[in-house]
């Protein structure tokens, strides 16, 4: 497979790993680029194209063995065995990831959450381990803590990607507004800003008007 | 200006936003597209080329004048007014986000909430006026809402999607794991699964360690 495989491409792909998981669930064992497309709002040759980046997988003319695909998918994805991860500042928004229902079908287990507030610390219940901010790098060493949402105010951001780097953490989903600068080279970085989502939301909006409004002159 | 801007394109025009933000907040008044792309991690030339998708704003060759990039992409972008949101689904989830931190430079107001549950209703303490979602299509309508943040469970997901429909909502950002389905064309959505952003982050970390392998090889 190729390593470089866009972006959107992985992102795509994901989503067809999840609608997999889905219609399996519903005992649906076949399914056409057409079908996948039309549930995913993606089209059909886009589906085919995607699928077919990853490779061989054979079954291309009376559609996808749907259990076939997922295996397909997650060997190439990576998703083919449990991650563990860990959630960083637990204000409002950790805290509510701390107990999100994560799907059961997701392979990720939470298995730690850290605060720069002893205080803090002490007030949440959860039967997730909760350590203080410092101890970030031995705790994601020790626990083999690989993925981490950070969602730690603005002016921790930096040292705190700084922290789980030390620990030698893989992937980082950033929620803060800040760039978390330079990380080493293994470290993946996903920007999830709710302000900026919600920003572009407005200008889809606003270009949306922009259009209705020719469209009527 | 063309309507048919690329999604990449207007959300990396967006972080531009917020950077200029932040930049007079500093008290920055110019900047090169060059410091740009280094702020962003976004190259250089991506920067102006993103820009100029927006025409002539007519001082690239000295950099930018920070307050008038800003104004600028605010107009084009419809980010010029204030917009009014909601919440949909008071979980754990929609309650962080009731009560998130919301920029203060973030033109959103957050004006309405809703849950299925009356229970819950009853025993969030909130600022935000709450409403039982059986009333979404008339509060939207009359708090002239044009926003919505979905953070329902996955089966009331689509339902929840046709009340905000009902109600002349423009925008939904999608928490859930759920396609919400066919929505008036005037209804733009974003998709934001947790799980499946947490799966490409383990994509990203997987086609990292191929690539380390391939090269120690």
């Amino acid at each position: 497979m190729k390593t470089k495989l866009p972006k959107a491409v992985i992102e795509r792909l994901n989503l067809v790993y999840g609608l997999c998981d889905k219609l399996l669930e519903a005992g649906t064992t076949r399914i056409s680029s057409r079908e996948i497309g039309e549930a995913l709002e993606i089209p059909a040759h886009t589906v085919r194209k995607d699928i077919n980046f990853l490779g061989e997988i054979g079954d291309t003319g009376a559609g996808y063995e749907v259990s076939r695909l997922r295996t397909h998918l997650a060997v190439e994805l990576g998703l083919d065995h449990a991650r563990r991860a860990c959630i960083v500042g637990l204000g409002r928004l950790g805290s509510a990831l701390l107990e999100y229902d994560w799907d059961k079908t997701s392979d990720f287990e939470v298995v730690a959450g850290f605060d720069a507030s002893i205080n803090r610390l002490e007030t949440i219940r959860s039967p997730i381990s909760l350590f203080p901010a410092y101890e970030i790098p031995e705790v994601v060493r020790r626990e083999q803590i690989e993925l981490a949402l950070l969602t730690v105010p603005r002016k921790a951001a930096k040292p705190a990607g700084k922290l789980l780097a030390e620990g030698g953490i893989r992937g980082i989903i950033n929620f803060t507004s800040v760039s978390l600068g330079p990380l080493p080279e293994r470290t993946a970085v996903r920007n999830l800003n709710l302000v900026n989502e919600l920003r572009v939301l407005s200008s889809l909006v606003h270009l949306q008007e922009i259009e209705n409004l020719e469209r009527s002159n």
